[in-house]
């Protein structure tokens, strides 16, 4: 199912910016148990980056109840939510009155090994290096072509994910996670500076490290760095952490602040849910 | 008149990764008394640019049948041609088949005042930077948040283009242009190693420039070697040639080199049109 502003719809028009720039942003919220979880964390978000990219945010209230009316009768499934700055314009240059278009849909939730989230993943360097650009970097933004060409770079399952390098040789992210490792009890994670997403997850986890006064350390790193660490894990909205076991032939093991985190962040969501039933 | 896929309709399916990632290419293409211009030098490069983001290039005489269909009755309009990967595929990881979705779209041609290919336009530097990343640079693709935000920056009717700069400070391009100057009977371009869209209009530039061996050096530059510069022209498909008359407060004269290569230009679009009349 699948709300176009508000109607039932499966098609968009030409026009539409999204479509003809990838004009716009998007949200990716897991829905358990019918909850969907961190709403008002991706709803923020979602207003941040359209504040950024100069699109008109839609009201929340609209937005928490077209989502309440899209996941009633649903258990677990993947809510996305799209904003693009409509259609309009000539060329590059935006409508005088945008009216953003706003897309809410839902799919399944992807059925991942257990293991992968007890027993940790395998995962690879991409050779795609994420450009630079401090005006797009952090948003969640729909101009995902880096993402798309890393992901082909393999076909097979021996990899659950890649990370993605920049062009100056730091590490900053998994192609659809955000990266954290820990060296001597110290939690590092990439500043987001001139790329990459700033996952809602990764805030989550930030706040939870803070909250439980871990070292964190927001700072550039090399591959070097993050190979030498103690332990490692990466994060996303829906997969939640899941420690790394192996990247490419270099193994880790599966460390203590990594399981607290996983445990801290399941009774964060946990209640989070009850307390909306 | 819009195609999809050779059958008229005005919208696409919301699962389009061309409306969920920007995941395609584009080309616009003057029409001009019913004559598709260069369109070999279009269709090529969109082959180019799908074999770079690994999308199978749809075929040349279909997409050549099409474009006949569409501009037949036509005199003088723009006809854009959009390129996605499909529906499909798991997030980012494109499916293991692809049918690309193909977009010919008819539209009027823009009404330009003739005093802007005659007298010159003013034009200003925008402050949205250019993003680094050799992955897509010269690709006429279809990630375009950076040209969006850069022409958001002024909506008054004083500059009819902004150039703009990469995060290194070398003057790139035009948002909807490719920029050349001339200092000493020498022709600069920017070679768009890092950023930049290598436009169809620039090729034919830089091919006259090599037939009538005029001197062009292709390299980095900054904002002060531009503004020293005797003459400069900016240009694309659409406009074909329009000269600089200023880039705010600092002025420059029509030259010669400008002049030749709008003459040149004539010539050759006239000799293509005439050869398929």
């Amino acid at each position: 199912m699948t709300l176009v502003n508000g109607i039932p719809q499966e098609h968009i028009e030409l026009s539409d910016r999204g479509f003809q720039y990838g004009d716009g942003l998007f949200e990716t919220i897991a829905v358990k148990q019918g909850h969907p979880t961190f709403l008002s964390r991706h709803l923020n978000r979602l207003s941040e980056g359209c504040n950024r990219l100069l699109i008109p945010a839609p009201c929340q209230e609209l937005l928490q109840t077209e989502v309440k009316e899209l996941v009633t009768n649903s258990k677990n499934a993947i809510l996305k939510i799209i904003i693009t700055r409509g259609s309009g314009g000539r060329g590059y240059r935006q409508p005088d009155n945008i009216n953003s278009t706003r897309v809410l849909s839902l799919h399944p939730f992807p059925e991942y090994p257990t293991v992968f989230k007890e027993q940790g993943i395998s995962i690879r360097f991409c050779n795609t290096r994420l450009g630079l650009n401090p005006t797009l970097a952090r948003i969640k933004h729909l101009n995902r072509l880096e993402q798309i060409i890393a992901r082909a770079e393999w076909s097979d399952d021996q990899s659950q994910e890649g990370l993605m390098l920049d062009i100056n040789d730091n590490v900053i992210e998994g192609i659809m996670t955000n990266l954290f490792y820990v060296k001597n009890d110290i939690i590092y994670t990439s500043p987001l500076v001139y790329t990459g997403v700033a996952g809602i997850m990764r805030g989550i986890i930030i706040d939870l490290i803070s909250t439980h006064s871990f070292k964190l350390i927001l700072q550039d790193f090399k591959k070097a760095d993050l190979l030498s660490a103690d332990e490692a894990f990466l994060c996303n909205s829906v997969i939640g952490i899941w420690p790394i076991k192996s990247i490419g032939s270099t193994h880790f093991n599966i460390g203590l602040r990594t399981r607290q985190l996983q445990h801290l962040l399941a009774q964060y969501e946990h209640e989070e849910i009850i307390s909306h039933l």
